[in-house]
């Protein structure tokens, strides 16, 4: 999984009928020291997570449908979390 | 997912049963500021989009075959989403 | 999927028993302009495709597992259509 | 899988239901003379790591919902074993 | 599937139960001639590798799973055969 912040969201009007509902975000993987790392993808909501919210992404194609509920669903990413804390060990 | 814009089409006669009748996109995935990212790839149209059309492609093997809506076919990136507008929060 | 070329076959007598009599072959994954792009990777033949061969190739377990027929192989990468042509608009 | 050592811990009290009780570590992959390598990564803790130690981590969305025993959750890192030692032949 | 040259083994006490009595191996993944490319990686033996032969290894968690002929098993990348010879066209 990823850490990412959610940046922006897409439309689109004529969709995958499975896609019916699901909100899509944009969102930017982070550094640990929340940098841009890379580029922005897209993430179907499992969640409610709005924008500028630092987010769990999970990026593979069973577990992003599984997040969404629907399981033959055609998604390759979800947001799956959201970030209170990040600890990193000295 | 990826944002990418449909810049052609393949031609395949002599192709895997499952493939039948499925047309085959060629997709130019883009930055957000629409510039091409990275080398294109073949997607199965699962949709209707056109050339030029700038389109939602999912790139895992399940949820393309699931896009495609032919369980075991051997794809492994789809077109499932016509992009109407991208917001990006600033 | 990719556009590759065949450039090579491999041999592995000792294999898992669920490749028997499948045949390996070498691609090089292609430019749209017919370059090579990146490491050449090995793939199951699908459907007979020859050396020199501008081929189909779909990068994925579940997806080459298919293409084979053989539900629970232990392949990620297989040859699933011969390309005529490629049409990339202007 | 990837061995990587164990650099901190992740909090994220609004998750996926799927997650509730999961132990979210962040892992940093490891090339073979110890070095960090690439990005550090979240992955889902299947056997009580520590922070600092050496571990195994799958990198893979069915392998790693198996290893924390829920079939269908949307994960796709584990940690899946403790390295006592790595062995590289001269 | 990639060609690989198993350069070491792994030892793991601790770790998930799915692993008992699994070969953990260090492959090194090569060019096709015979350079090293890219970073080492951890794949299962299914078959009986030796440290310094040629292998065949898949890299993905269905079908190494299915390689070490545990369905469920948490791995991602297993040994499916050992290389005899690599015949690349001229």
């Amino acid at each position: 999984m990823q850490i990412a912040r959610v940046i922006g969201t897409v439309v689109a009007t004529q969709k995958h009928r499975k896609f019916e509902g699901a909100k899509l975000l944009l969102v930017q993987p982070l550094t640990m020291d929340d940098k841009p790392r890379g580029p922005a993808l897209l993430a179907v909501d499992a969640l409610g997570a709005g924008v500028d919210e630092k987010v769990l992404v999970v990026m593979e194609g069973r577990a992003a449908g599984e997040a969404l509920g629907r399981k033959f669903a055609p998604v390759d990413a979800a947001v799956v979390g959201i970030i209170d804390t990040v600890d990193i060990s000295e």
